[in-house]
């Protein structure tokens, strides 16, 4: 993309000319949702069941999450621009990057939380997601304040 | 780090020969613990205020986030290994990565709630983060379920 593409009120910097850290994906999210019109805005419980598939190299790292019935999920928006610090969301103001929760966003990281359904193998069944089918996955946890001790 | 430091019950694996994805550094995170052992197991809205010092690059994504109360902030835990896939955390259970908030993970990438107490230039005021001084700073979205349209 380039600065002609933006729209009335938004703001490109230059991205950095170095990375600071490098991420693995360890999964795929599959989700209904093959192309970004289709995804809902926002994931709700009440939405459909998806799944996330872990590669078999972190499949031990499972153990126990069955026990939690919220996880949060961290994944990589691997389609968003990455240079903008304003941005006018469709038929919305223009608000600061941080100040929303679009993808786009120096790293764009996305975090949801989800229903644990079950767990099978090295497959995770979630209710709540949003993301686009083929998503990457970065990371699962229990959700925030999870009693971790049991 | 090696196997020889492992503790009892835990496994590591192979990390992949190749990463996916890159970070960049936005900012960096000052906080009155220096060393690991001094921080709090967990953050809380009781706890000390922090900063959250932006780089200037990205100062303009802030437009708008002083009209959030909680923000979830995201950033990297730069000391931890991330080939551990169970762990056996000081006096608890062995458990898988996934099941566990600990910042030893393949990606570890941390996620806090915190209340926003103020904003001035590139700067927050925050309190509920339980990380190091000098943490650098990956991302800073309005909590989950937040409005946006205001």
């Amino acid at each position: 993309m380039n600065d002609s593409e933006l729209r009335t009120g938004e703001v490109a910097v230059d991205l950095p000319r170095q990375t600071d850290a490098a991420l693995y994906f360890i999964g795929t999210i599959r989700t209904p949702w093959k192309t970004r019109q289709e995804c809902p805005k926002r994931g709700s419980p009440d939405g459909p069941i998806c799944s996330i598939v872990l590669d078999e190299r972190w499949r031990q790292g499972l153990t126990g999450i069955a026990g939690h019935k919220r996880i949060q999920v961290l994944y990589w928006m691997n389609r968003a621009r990455r240079d903008l610090v304003l941005q006018t969301p469709f038929q919305r103001p223009t608000r600061g990057t941080f100040a929303l929760r679009s993808p786009v966003r120096p790293n764009p990281i996305a975090s949801s939380l989800v229903d644990l359904v079950s767990v099978e193998g090295a497959t995770l069944q979630v209710r709540g997601l949003d993301c686009l089918d083929g998503t990457p996955l970065l990371d699962l946890k229990p959700e925030h304040g999870a009693h971790e001790g049991a």
